[in-house]
């Protein structure tokens, strides 16, 4: 198996991506390759012993994606860009999958021109494995769809259940629409109307879940559309910042407790490992012929290596395979009854 | 000044609410008039020592709002309930604003129905005051309309920085809207078209703002639709709820870390009142003839207490004559170009 490496993308230059790649190749049989500045990334490889196991190659690109650049724009320009290098490479099928910490619209954008949609699927997207109380949950669409049609949701909930079966490992994952409440009827338009769509189906459907119980892990699956779940990422990570700060204020503020942090700081270092979405292995891109795992722009080595790991997995796993076998099962669901007029009618109150 | 205490609603029964009544005469000047079954009151009264300041009163009410009832139908049948009364009673203006922790459905239903809404407001909605690293920021609506237009966002701006400059005593509350990153042109076609009628007003608008900086205090004012801000709230809520069972998971595996806990337990202490939604002073009913405040079902007398005093400053700050200025500044903003055909395009990637 041969996973792509986009080492360009990212906050922090390829250090981290390529010690990411060397602990991949070190603990597995995969083989990695990193596609960027051929001298930047021979320079980042020296020192680490494994190189010489041949199990890492590099292939040179000359351009550069920046994190701020207009996907579509700068997908069209930089032919010779580390990540349209690595998708291509993809759909000639020298590389088995891509990784990339880079800029996770021109990610989505490269996958999107060089691989294509998967058959009958309307809107690829990106989908985010996190923690919770029990279970790791996936959630779909967190950022690439920020307008959707009920059928787009039910499609992203079919696609993100195939992977939670292919990676979790769950037998019957269930799927629930992320809403202001749990009961049916509870929700905006779009949600309301998607609810049949699921009921219809032979996926394991549990309806509406509220917002509250996201990181309870009662369900395996979160539906919403990639604006609400772009939203509900983001004011997770800055909440889960915030709370550190404050408490980490509170100890400073008194001197018992700052004795009390010295006993206890290997519990704070674990607990913070469990909050940290960076531990989890990336989104993956779902919906393409072909896998990719887009990484935060911030991803440690472990986070990279993580998310190499889930990309094999990935097609080890025929997550593609199985959401073409869901789509073959729920047919073409009708969302024709999703009228403009309801639109802007009020739900609530 | 007379404030009325829906003392029916709530999941925890009178005691609280009755409490914080009695809290809230005790610090100020104060009249809190309680609403629900005088059996009960009277019971939860006793042992109070205010009572004899006569600064407490009770209008009994025959019937009770649940918190799962359908707002609209429970108001329509439910006419001696105490949440409908204390609004007839604001109404009729023998008091002068309306405080519940009961269903916040119903608590609108009722003040819609009573009060009617502010002239030239298109949508009365729900604003939630919430702490972050600075000053605590107004967000708004959070769950009172589900589907939005733009001209909806934009006046929910408008009232939700006539209540921060009254309450939260900001000058020129800088105005953002809740996004997929901060560039102008991000976000879903509601987002995108809301952005130009900010532009054109009066307000201090800063932009778009990115969910991961919520909590970081940098505006004083977030808008969204009841949708976003709805699960938004609630994700945080089960968000801090979870990193607290997970820290606590942490330091209970640990001895040392037992030892620390006990060391730094104030400042536990305090983090957790930090965080702590229900001292916020709960969430104000905006754009309506009266002032109703909703607290949260399980609120603490400190809670009520809060709301109690915020619902006060309301009134004492004439924050709906604000909005009314507000609101005649920005004259009737066009949304005309919010095309249907928008709703179902994808944004980025």
């Amino acid at each position: 198996m041969r996973i792509a490496l986009d080492c360009m993308g990212g906050d922090r230059g390829p250090e981290d991506l390529v010690a990411g790649a060397v602990q991949a190749v070190s603990e597995t049989d995969l083989n990695v390759i990193l596609f960027g500045d051929q001298k930047k990334l021979a320079a980042s490889l020296k020192g680490h012993p494994v190189r010489a196991m041949g199990r890492i190659e590099i292939v040179p690109t000359t351009e550069v994606v920046g994190m701020d650049e207009s996907p579509i724009e700068a997908i069209r320009r930089k032919r010779d860009s580390s990540i349209v290098v690595a998708f291509e490479r993809l759909k000639s099928g020298e590389v088995d999958a891509v990784v990339s910490a880079g800029n996770s619209g021109a990610t989505m954008a490269a996958a999107v021109r060089s691989l294509g949609r998967l058959d009958k699927i309307a809107r690829p997207g990106i989908a985010s494995i996190f923690p919770t109380l029990k279970k790791p949950v996936v959630m779909m669409d967190v950022g690439a769809n920020v307008d959707c049609r009920p059928k787009h949701l039910f499609q992203f909930g079919l696609m993100a259940a195939a992977f939670s079966e292919g990676i979790i490992g769950n037998d019957r994952p269930r799927v629930g629409v992320l809403s202001i409440g749990e009961e049916q009827g509870k929700g905006n338009a779009l949600v309301r109307k998607t609810d049949q769509l699921f009921r219809d189906s032979t996926l394991n459907y549990v309806g509406n879940i509220e917002a509250s119980t996201t990181f309870k892990g009662d369900v395996d699956v979160i539906v919403c559309d990639g604006f609400v779940g772009n939203v509900s990422l983001k004011i997770s990570e800055g909440l889960a910042e915030a709370m550190t700060v404050m408490l980490r204020t509170e100890i400073n503020n008194s001197l018992p407790a700052k004795l009390g942090y010295l006993l206890s700081r290997g519990a704070f270092a674990r607990f913070k490992k469990r909050i940290d979405y960076a531990e989890y292995g990336g989104a993956p891109l779902l919906g393409l012929k072909g896998t990719g795992i887009v990484c935060h722009g911030r991803s440690s080595a472990v986070a990279i290596k993580n998310a190499i790991f889930v990309a094999a997995e990935a097609v080890h796993n025929r997550v593609n395979d199985r959401i073409m076998e869901l789509v073959a099962q729920s047919g073409d669901p009708a969302d024709h009854d999703f009228p403009d007029d309801e639109y802007n009618q009020s739900g609530a109150a």
